[in-house]
């Protein structure tokens, strides 16, 4: 009975598997919506969780970098390397960037090995009409160059883990979505 | 007692706390040996365990930054943000970088917050002799620039928690000496 309560006193959480859920899609597709949701329902589980998106990650990480391939593909890079720091560690980490191409997707998905791949999918018209930012109007004016779904590609998931249709959905429905995915993949247990 | 036998089942570790151990000092001054073995001594312990040097970092995270004042700060502070990130999620983290600049070293510390400075104090005579890389030689010859402790300042930590003499002591005692004020400061309870 010693040694339970020992037990007790130390703490008896389970240790946390860590994984990356990598939302991807385009602008306003509500990739940053249903992961900082999904980011709240797992720290009300008690999990450890980490959220990287563009606005935290370009203060510190990638100031320097702008929208071309090759600045969209390092800013991957660099977020690849925290993400998999925090998942080899136990953490969850929940990214949220446009990431439009596949290679660097693949790579990603190399590197991090607990890789969930989410596919925040939504019609270019219904994003243009949430325009979130106003950067789609500023796009299609031409006053922003290289803007991902009107002058740069985004190459589609071909197998994401999970397909979110966010233009069907309600943000409640595709947060669960994801919820009882990583329950189904072992990772709530 | 079924509920203590639960717990038995789900781990009985204690969470980690987690901190940054910084070493600073001048190149070839054993940042990296020290940082090494002290971080072996860790993970043996069960702790989990992330060392941030400049090949690891300099691979992933910053390969487009130089050795100007500009590029190392930035350098660090995208380290900063790393160890930030595991520091709060529970890692034990050991940085092993000159970090040359105190301002700068004031700046991860607040944003760290469990910060640990170990000043890897060495003559700089004791260094050259040294030479790890034979860095020290192409820099006395002219034919490197800005290398710290001949055409680059190291502003020496002021106040470090931790203070290893390595020209006076073995690999082993100043390792020796980190665990130690480990354990003094808690983090190894």
């Amino acid at each position: 009975m010693k040694n339970c309560t020992d037990r007790g006193e130390r703490g008896n959480k389970m240790e946390q598997k860590g994984f990356t859920l990598w939302f991807t899609g385009l602008p306003s597709s509500g990739k940053s919506a249903v992961a900082d949701r999904v980011a709240e329902i797992l720290k009300e589980k008690g999990l450890k969780v980490e959220r990287l998106d563009g606005d935290i990650v370009r203060k510190s990480l990638t100031r320097d970098l702008g929208f071309s391939k090759e600045d969209r593909n390092e800013n991957i890079r660099r977020v690849t390397f925290v993400a998999k720091l925090l998942t080899r560690n136990g953490v969850a980490v929940l990214t949220s960037f446009i990431s439009p191409y596949r290679e660097i997707r693949a790579q990603s998905r190399d590197e991090i090995g607990k890789f969930i791949e989410v596919y925040v999918k939504c019609p270019l018209e219904v994003c243009i009409e949430r325009d979130v930012r106003g950067m789609y109007k500023k796009a299609l004016k031409g006053e922003i160059k290289e803007f991902t779904g009107v002058s740069d590609p985004y190459e589609e998931p071909l197998n994401p883990e999970i397909l979110l249709d966010t233009d069907k959905e309600t943000l409640e429905e595709s947060a669960e979505k994801v919820i009882q995915n990583l329950n189904d993949l072992g990772y709530l247990e």
